[in-house]
């Protein structure tokens, strides 16, 4: 990872990628229409929700998903389009079908996501009559706006972007992501969009997107709650130059964690502005059977209603972080079980470690970002989730929105 | 059920029990250990935290449970004696050592429990200097100070007892339980004890408790957090003359009635007492594949700290109880789930009933209690799962207990 340069942007850093974001009047005020454009058809690659209960647009993504080229992606935040029927998804694909022509795109080439609330009709007209604006819009510094405009309960915009080298070629990946809970008012919705110039084979394309999902974006947790909108979306046009990228090539592995270290930094950034959050906490699993044992048991303890209070009060509370580990699911003897906040050891073998005092975990717990690591000492698997804390500000978010 | 009467009292209400609740000095002046003792030895069931972190107690009430007969339980709040090692074992066989000599039983006839703080020491010497008094305090009408000295962060003693006629005996089923959440400081504890004075075979005893179990403090959810030292007992000593009760009995539904109603009522009360609680909210999956999957969707919604909040909010928000049966794991079909609030029809077909008007669903949401019934329209499976909301209190009482 050390070969990634950070740059400024997010989703227009890469060639050839324009966007926009502008005011379709679905929220009041805010912008809610994002574009995201290559100017050449792209590779793409796509993972989404496992919810069962699944919105229109996510199924429509699916089928452009299959056609292996995609040129554009329409976002509209303030209404989710979920669980609004087959009218729901006719309405999706005539966003779909309204974005295309107003790009001059075939129809079928576009992906359409919205984010926002539940079970209300999606305001297609709206939408329909600002996408010219949007289209107008277009420009290679649109990154920014368009990152505001995919925004619900986000309190900040969310991009990011880096250079590697792939040969002689620089290319470069970059990113737009929002999501701070689940809610607005039903739910929101963790939305990711990955661009990149370099040209990459569609198969490993995709491989190498879930991998990274399953490492980023689906290891972290503000509240446990899975959206029906849940989507990342990758665009890959080729115009940086470079020769077709697969697994194969030599430098695969740089492009890999090109794309790993934006979503990774997207992802900490939801974290970060999870809806009321005042810490950002790192639990590290270690010494499990497997690392998806080690992987549900680091998911217990981010989710631990307990956990997330006595971190919010700064409480240095190890037996919810051993509890949580307990019913996890993953194996464990009891017995051989460390746990470290920060680095303080306070339990070693199952129990209070001798030389921890109270005054050394606080000063960990104080903190505004800290690690929690937990050795079962049993294998090698191993696994790291990003979480916050709840807080006061989360129940009154969260309770206070009236739908 | 028609045929059980609700009768005063709680664990000392069946014949041939006493018990007591005194002041051991583990906590600061409240009563702290409880005495429940059999004029006779009593078969006895039990049920336990599936919790792979098990406090020492927890194993020696399985050791004592696999003897068949027991004649006491002994007591303790304020320390869990969880996460304590070989020296927590050893002082829980002491604790029990301790009070069978001082009620002048065999070593090994009595359940030793603890609730309270994890991973701090059992004060052991405390307890046994205590014990003298606890048995001098034993009575017949003691079910109600030992209900309190078992509390933890429990704001209301919880008992219940009942009668019913087995043949020309009227027997009687009474118990006590405690939980309110997780807490005091790092977890606290559901641990239930139950009594009568029918015969019973104790095959049969432990099918009807593991089947009540299932059925009512299993469909409880406060805050989703498991504790280590979850116990559930029930000791039948045949003081009421009936004839010995198995599952060929024609009056063995009685029975097991009577110990249902017992349970759900205390189960109940847990809930209604979880901590920062403002509603009782009854969960009814219907229609499911199974009834495990009725189970998987019910506590989906029950553990949802985005329906929790909103509930606490009096946001009739069903879009996060359709996302919460989605990710849940049951088998769905979006376009078949029907959702009612109280008498309300919300949802019908995955959407927006069309005749539901906001006003009615704030009518329902407005109320202490309300049901919430989830149809899947799929097959027969069907649960009920009892919980609270997630009120500021709720994270108030967690982050700001210090450890």
């Amino acid at each position: 990872m050390e070969d990634c340069i950070t740059i400024e942007g997010g989703a227009t850093a890469p060639k050839g990628f324009k966007a926009s974001g502008i005011c379709a009047g679905i929220k009041v005020g805010a912008l809610d229409l994002a574009l995201l454009v290559s100017e050449t058809p792209a590779v793409v690659a796509g993972c989404f929700t496992t919810n069962a209960v699944q919105a229109a647009p996510v199924n429509l993504c699916k089928t452009v998903l299959a056609s292996g080229k995609a040129s554009a992606v329409v976002v509209n935040s303030g209404c989710a389009n979920a669980c609004t029927g087959s009218a729901g998804r006719v309405a999706a694909t005539e966003m779909g079908t309204a974005t295309a022509v107003a790009l001059g795109l075939p129809a079928g080439d576009v992906f359409v996501c919205s984010t926002g609330t539940i079970g209300k009709p999606l305001p297609l007209e709206k939408i329909c009559t600002a996408l010219p604006e949007a289209v107008a819009a277009l420009s290679t510094d649109g990154g920014g706006q368009a990152a505001k405009a995919i925004m619900t309960t986000d309190t900040v915009d969310k991009q990011m972007a880096v250079s590697v080298q792939i040969g002689d070629t620089t290319i470069c990946v970059g990113g737009m992501a929002k999501g701070s809970g689940m809610i607005e008012p039903n739910m929101a919705t963790m939305l990711a969009f990955l661009t990149t110039d370099a040209a990459v084979c569609a198969e490993s394309l995709q491989s190498c997107l879930s991998a990274v999902v399953a490492k980023t974006f689906n290891r972290i947790s503000v509240d446990g709650d899975q959206s029906t909108n849940d989507t990342v979306l990758i665009l890959a046009n080729g115009r940086s130059g470079c020769s077709v990228l697969d697994h194969t090539h030599p430098d695969w592995g740089r492009f890999v964690d090109a794309v790993f270290t934006v979503s990774l930094a997207l992802a900490k950034k939801i974290v970060k502005d999870g809806e009321g959050a005042t810490k950002f906490i790192t639990i590290t699993v270690a010494g499990a059977v497997t690392d998806a044992d080690a992987n549900v048991a680091a998911k217990a303890i981010a989710n631990s209603l307990l956990c997330k209070t006595a971190w919010f009060g700064e409480d240095p509370n190890w037996g919810r972080v051993i509890a949580a580990v307990g019913y996890s699911g993953a194996q464990v003897d009891p017995d051989l079980i460390d746990i470290a906040f920060g680095d303080v050891v306070a339990v070693k073998c199952g129990q209070m470690a001798d030389d921890v005092s109270f005054s050394m975990l606080e000063a960990v717990f104080a903190k505004k970002a800290f690690e929690i690591g937990v050795d079962l000492n049993l294998g090698d698997g191993i696994e790291t989730v990003y979480t916050c804390d709840c807080s006061y500000e989360y129940v009154k978010i969260n309770a206070e929105y009236m739908t």
